[in-house]
């Protein structure tokens, strides 16, 4: 029933006129600009909207089983998948060294979007993927790499990330699962982990599983965790993979949402596996995986909202009820409502803002991988660093309530399953969640990210902010922006250093309020970029900066001021008064 | 594995200590006293844990079914209502002149409360027959009146409201369904409604629906629409209920959530109704449910967090994850974590200033029907309609909006189904959008209530907030609560008279600062009336309303802010750049 328009013009925009795309290609001595890349995200479109979209409400109903042969997805996925893989999808911002294609990043979130917005559960499979094959590339020896890196890479198999057990979630220093030497050079890993997406399928090939477990002589808490490659199959003596490894799907998770997705409990009973990087350091490499994803899981909330968007602009424009402003007409299409009106340009100022920033982001990325200065390289990789949690938490906190916002059009249809929003609104509630919850995004931002370079990466990036506000030449966004913006340093350097529940009270807030302050940031480039400018596009860029202006930004206030509050009415009530 | 403890304590609290109770009582002549009240809801607190609880999972799990013989609900459903309407809580609040029990309107809300809590689905059950009675009772003939009203009163059958269809939901003046009389005084009523709460079920007795639609001399819109009553079971010659009316179960809707709860498609093929009211004034009689309901559901939103926050609270004080503020102990119970704190307070500053404000309202409601002075009744009434779309829209909002904190605290185990938290937020999101949407509920305030009395009702109410709180003392809840409240008048004076789109484009933001204030102005009341008592429910009262003063109420200046933007900037886009 739905459709979906790959946002091609607007990415377009984004790259020529907003985010200087071709001349930070030619910083990095990559052969792309941005007529080679609106091309590959207009056919990566084509993909999601054609091969994606058509599957996802399908695969809610159907949800993914398990059989004595392991799990089934729904109808459609293992193809879709294979066909998915065969195109080069998989190894689309892989670096060439690994059989990648080396675009860049900011392709990637891009694709990651539309994969949300069209099927966020088949998209989960090339993101955990990538993941794993992140942490392979930067932790695994060379001789693991030249077994396990490329099949992953190209999509032939898939990757996933097995981390959380039934009493170690956010805090992993409690995790179980041991790990015990075999002599030659391989372990036997032993455990139970939950809620591992894309644990298994019916899509052929290996699925190799990085999985956090205990040497014997680990020290106890998260200085004795390591990570260990761990196949499904084993290989054999004909070169092939063929012998099952001793882990077995427990069971499925039954969830709220992303039901096509197989979420696993997974049992590994001594299955062999291979040490990625260094002993007992584990959460580094694991780390790697998880920066990687949670960009990645930011873009879920951005993409899902955006799909939802779609579908509901699309009914507001043709749904009749009530009268016009004036009472001369009626019925007329609910588009003409101004609180329809304003549901929509909420979720869509925040889907437009936040698809510019993650595009920033991700050429921040490549900076910090490709840049030939070392010291621009680490100074992309800070800022990554500091917008990481931003992205993750903010984007997925406002992709639930545009996806909710988007439901809410639909009226009573909204509620139904056959119109598909709800779907909508359960598939991203996952994404506030999984890769560490929104609360401990914020207290990354709060209690790691601030202090990073001394506080000196935060101050620069505020303050390119402030010199790119003052220089959009007095446009409101611009200037209500920058009242933002002040209330956001205050804010910066109240939590600077702070201590745990000083920073535990505010870090919530103080994360949306940086996010709504980058956002403003996005929308002044992208106001002045569409200057006086009279084509659609551009008015609506315009349009669409003065509502964020007016009617987003002044949320800022309340944040700051409940920031500003601090801990004291939040530790007053005994735990157990709760 | 849920329990739910009642909130008896705060019952008793709000009666004896800020509601003024006895003495209210005593004003409308009413036999009633707090003891007795809280022994009532004690009782019915027991029967919600007990019996209704026990249900709630499963029920979900089940849903109700659409069989040859009709809707069959999901185990232990049909038994419930059996026992639920013979201890007499369907007749609570029924006068006793229709063989109800009398008692004040309050005791009804805060037992729908505690039915919210623990099963929604069934909850709907009583309160849609409640509806029924109340438009009965209002507008249906005596005759009428004396077949159709005591059996639905005391729960022997069940009423349904059938209003909406697939073109026709917030415009009813879209809706098609006709009525033609037979002569005798019935009429034959033919159409299709969706969305029908409650239309069927396997409890017994009949079920009586109450059909808007269209005499042959209709005028067109909403002045031509007509209320019937149509009974699942015409009378038979025998004096029973035996002969099935032409009324079928087109379909069972599949829905996001409320599950057990049989929502029908329904098909009426000239079955036999009566008037109730006068031709083409159906829409008034409708109101009169309509207006029970929405308060009704307000409280659904609230019970349903209050639910969400006990589970999510005992999980706090359960789960061991991450080290103490001041690193010593590891690990140590969620709840000690700040941003824990902040969310459960979140929910709970909004489930005790709503449970407060529901109580005052429900008072209200007793003064406009029983009061025996007849101005007194005319501004209890007046207050009860300003205050009807505000408990509606901003408890149902806030309700899922505490339900999906409540759900956060649970971190990925709130997404799995066995654990219960995503139930609460899939059945909390269809009170935002029945009974009218909460954008529907703000229009209502900005657009009908704002001019209630001149705009005299919503000074009155303002100015009488103003005097609680400039005698509240100097307390910091009331200092915060004042300062929003200015910002309300404000606002007030700006939208009262407004045109459609300025009306519109601020409706939401409008409604959502009055509910801030009128929840301000609970909690300073609370917190007067805990004085400096050292008892923990004291205790708690001074510190929850120091929360809300601090991290919540500062929200009431970005609302005031976007309002104060008015609607330009909410028109600007043209309807087919959406």
């Amino acid at each position: 029933m739905f459709t979906y328009t790959p946002p091609i013009d607007d990415y377009r925009f984004l790259l020529t006129h907003v985010l200087g795309f071709d001349e930070a290609m030619r910083d990095l001595g990559k052969d792309v600009d941005s007529d080679l890349a609106a091309a590959v995200l207009e056919e990566a479109g084509r993909m999601c909207a054609d091969r994606l979209l058509p599957l996802n409400r399908e695969g809610d109903e159907q949800g993914s089983r398990l059989t004595a042969d392991g799990v089934v997805t729904p109808s459609g996925f293992a193809e879709a998948w294979r066909d998915f893989a065969a195109a080069g999808w998989a190894a689309l911002s892989a670096e060439e060294e690994h059989g990648g294609q080396g675009l860049p990043f900011v392709l990637q979130l891009w694709l990651d979007e539309m994969m949300s917005a069209t099927n966020l559960s088949f998209g989960l499979f090339p993101g955990l993927t990538r993941g794993a094959c992140e942490a392979i590339a930067a932790h695994a020896s060379e001789e693991l790499k030249a077994t396990w890196l490329r099949p992953l890479v190209s999509g032939e198999w898939t990757g996933a990330m097995a981390l959380t057990e039934s009493g170690a979630g956010t805090d992993l220093a409690l995790l179980k699962t041991k790990a015990a030497p075999l002599g030659d050079g391989s372990y036997a890993v032993t455990g139970t982990k939950i809620f591992i997406s894309s644990g298994d399928h019916d899509f052929g090939g290996n699925i190799v599983h990085l999985v956090l477990a205990r040497l014997p002589d680990a020290p106890a808490g998260v200085k004795g965790i390591s990570l260990f490659l761990v196949p499904k199959f084993l290989p054999d003596d004909a070169g092939g993979f063929t012998r099952r490894n001793g882990m077995s799907v427990g069971a499925l998770e039954k969830k709220m949402g992303i039901h096509a997705q197989p979420t696993c409990v997974m049992n590994y009973d001594e299955a062999v596996g291979w040490l990625v990087g260094e002993p007992h350091r584990g959460l580094a490499a694991m780390f790697t995986m998880m920066n990687a994803e949670r960009l990645m899981v930011g873009i879920q909330g951005l993409g899902i909202a955006g799909g939802a968007y779609q579908q509901a602009a699309a009914y507001a424009k043709d749904r009749l009820q009530g009268r016009s402003a004036d009472g001369a007409r009626s019925p007329v299409a609910i588009i003409e409502h101004a609180d329809v009106r304003r549901m929509l340009l909420n979720v869509r100022a925040f889907v437009e803002g936040g698809r510019a920033l993650a595009g920033w982001v991700a050429l921040q990325l490549d900076r910090s991988r490709h840049h030939p200065d070392a010291a621009e390289r680490a100074k992309a990789d800070a800022l990554v660093a500091l917008l990481t949690p931003v992205v993750k938490a903010a984007f997925t906190d406002m992709g639930f309530e545009g996806a909710v916002q988007a439901q809410q059009v639909f009226g009573g249809h909204g509620y139904i399953r056959e119109w598909g929003m709800e779907q909508y609104v359960r598939d991203a509630r996952i994404a506030q969640i999984y890769e560490g919850t929104n609360g401990v995004q914020a207290m990354d931002l709060v209690g790691r990210k601030l202090g990073l370079g001394g506080g000196a990466v935060v101050d620069d990036f505020l303050a390119m902010i402030a010199a790119d506000l003052d220089g959009a030449g007095g446009l409101v966004i611009a200037e209500r922006t920058l009242g933002a913006l002040a209330l956001l340093r205050t804010a910066t350097q109240a939590l600077r250093g702070a201590e745990a529940d000083r920073a535990g009270a505010a870090a919530v807030d103080y994360l949306r309020l940086f996010a709504l302050v980058s956002l403003g940031w996005m929308w002044t480039r992208m106001a002045v970029a569409a200057g006086q400018d009279d084509s659609p596009l551009h008015r609506a860029k315009r349009d669409i900066a003065g509502f964020y202006a007016r009617h987003v930004l002044p949320q800022a206030h309340g944040l700051a001021d409940a920031i500003g509050a601090g801990e004291a009415s939040v530790m007053a009530l005994s735990a157990d008064a709760f």
